[in-house]
């Protein structure tokens, strides 16, 4: 597997592009806010959607669009959720509607995603007026653009691309996400858009997802709100020629591990830009019962609160969690856990058979100071594991989360 | 019934002290650390502990001399929570010593409670240090110093007591607790102690805080994080010479009702001092077809980073609040939900039916700018409603949490 440029773009026969159309504010003219991606043949479709009841309208539409397995592109806006708001449903399909004029197809072969306040008209004039530009913007070079477009408070880009052979034949994935805040399993507020040019079942697909975003989106938590738009979506547009993947052979594995990796550099790639962070916190727990326990263990631990303030502060609080595990309702024994805090400084024992080591503070202070932590638990129990992704609780989240509306 | 003040020593028959023996830092000698109660007679006893599979060894100790149902009064300390560190067990029990010994009564007659940082050996010779000037200090004028030596955060002592009237006989209940961060239902890390010279059997006054403590401190969230120590434990002496109660008759609910007017008190106040919090948040839900659903509406609303970020920004961020509803796993259908703001300042409608309403945002930051706000949702689907209490998130939580072990 190969890490290539190009992200959501990398693929055959893909096309992206991102422009300011005026859904945000006016203060925000610089700030792109409609996305859109093309591809030049029809695409095999999947998604996952939050698990929120309360769902944005544009994740209704595109659950029916996507009702035949096929769709051939993505059009997406920043600024507005376009959730709880008058005539929320109209907007989304007008955003369809509108993509599919300028890019001479159906509305049905879009999938409509938004993010951004939740409870207020979408400004949908502003996403209708900016079609025809976003198609023309279209190109193999829009990835960029695309990925900037869908950003809120993040603050970094997230796009990535692999290449994998699949019997002599390269594969391209790609894809693009945003996410920051209200981050938690399962799709915190996260928009992820893939695009590969495998070729692949309908059925095959959406096994697939369903078996790589537990254990990659789903086991990030920035600030444990689960957002009402939540979407994952992937288009395969089959252009690499590949054998199709049918069943869960080699090439379903390959692919797969292709994914995985996708997936997963965009998960840690959205808690180290979790609202505010300074830092992207790893919480790797192993030696579980189950791989069932390991997670909710490694989850209590990198969403609670009180972990998260110090690991702000660069405090080696293990007390915490202990706690944490202690909450988590998944069963292990603390007279069993050891505890250890990693990072590029290097790596420390805090906690041993449940309590308390000796141990170096100004070490400690140091490991936790790197932009990177990580907490190693071992609950000696086991042979299972499970990592989970999250961030340090700082000012700046409750200053961006204070006053994110007006 | 009526407020009276004297906390914990309103009721015939209690004393109370509270001193500094020096679990806490060196820095800290002002700050008392140890606290006790004592009856003058055998009390029946009951207690309810956390729920976190982590407890702390004093939890362990209290458990098993509360087996008889009986205790003559507690001993406690701040600043080291004994739990997760050498020699817990230990030294819960020689604190229990070292409190029967200076007050000329058995180990087993005590309840023990610790709060403070998790994963640190306790100094417990400065606790038995200081036992017999703790019993020398004992008095009726004792609750306020016995509610400081028990604080950790909190910036406020909290206590209160009420009077009712039993058959003729005035019944007495008072209380003091702590708590402010690491709060959650069920249990979070709060402390609270119960004194009353009412005559009632063990049966019916286990049953009585088992019925009223999950409709008041296990309603109560600050961060999400339950800990390891919490204790809620009642002392009856019989004093008022009431008549037994025994079964649940008049006596028995005239009783509830005073416990939950005292545990509503305190829930308030804990959550009134949440770590750094400038606003107590109150959240109604009513319109729901059950109280659990209603409970855990409106828990998931108070508990979520978001909603708790816009009310430190007084912002109107209703959006949030459905979000949080969402996620809730409560059943609800979003189109029937109204949510208003509330606060001494006023009232206003800021969604109908799910959706927007258009409302005057001068006015919404006034009336959530003030101490105490409330957030009443309607589901508007049945008849059950529940009231659970929260605070905001602030800079001041991050600051506290960021370095509170060093």
């Amino acid at each position: 597997m190969e890490y290539i440029s190009g992200g959501v773009c990398a693929a055959k026969g893909f096309r992206a592009a991102g422009l300011h159309a005026g859904v945000k504010a006016e203060s925000n003219s610089e700030k792109k806010d409609v996305a859109m991606i093309l591809s030049d043949v029809e695409c095999t479709a999947a998604a996952m959607y939050t698990t929120n009841r309360v769902k944005a309208a544009p994740i209704y539409v595109t659950m029916a669009h996507l009702e035949d397995d096929a769709a051939w592109g993505v059009i997406a806006n920043s600024g507005n959720a376009n959730a709880c708001a008058p005539n929320s449903h109209e907007h989304a399909e007008a955003m369809c509607a509108a993509a599919a004029k300028a890019t001479g197809r159906s509305p049905r072969d879009f999938i409509v995603a938004s993010t951004g306040v939740i409870g207020q008209e979408l400004n949908v004039q502003a996403v209708i007026d900016a079609a025809p530009a976003l198609a023309q913007a279209l190109s193999t070079e829009g990835s960029g653009d695309a990925a900037a477009a869908i950003m809120t408070t993040d603050t970094k880009k997230k796009e990535v691309a692999v290449q994998v052979e699949l019997g002599g034949k390269v594969v391209t994935l790609g894809g693009i996400a945003k996410g920051s805040g209200m981050i938690h399993p399962n799709m915190g507020t996260m928009l992820c858009f893939l695009t590969s040019d495998c070729a692949i079942s309908p059925d095959m697909l959406n096994t697939m997802l369903h078996e790589v975003v537990p254990r990659t989106f789903n086991r990030v938590t920035v600030d444990g709100d689960t957002s009402t738009n939540d979407t994952c979506a992937i288009l395969c547009n089959g252009l690499a020629e590949n054998e199709l993947i049918e069943w869960k052979d080699n090439n379903y594995a390959a692919f797969k591990a292709a994914l995985t990796e996708v997936l997963t550099y965009l998960s840690r790639a959205m808690a180290g830009d979790g609202e505010g962070a300074s830092r992207l916190i790893t919480c790797k727990v192993h030696g579980s019962r189950s791989e069932e326990s390991a997670e909710r263990l490694s989850k209590a631990i990198v969403g609670s609160s009180l972990v998260k303030a110090a690991m702000f502060g660069a405090d080696a609080n293990w007390g915490r969690v202990l706690c944490a595990m202690g909450y988590s309702k998944a069963p292990f024994r603390p007279e069993h856990v050891d505890v250890k805090f990693a990072s590029c400084a290097g790596e420390i024992l805090v906690c041993e058979h449940g309590s308390q080591v000796l141990f170096d503070e100004n070490k400690a202070k140091e490991i936790l100071s790197q932009e990177e932590v990580i907490i190693d638990v071992n609950v000696n129990e086991g042979a299972h594991y499970a990592t989970c992704w999250g961030c340090d609780l700082t000012y700046d989240y409750v200053k961006i989360n204070g006053d994110y509306r007006t």
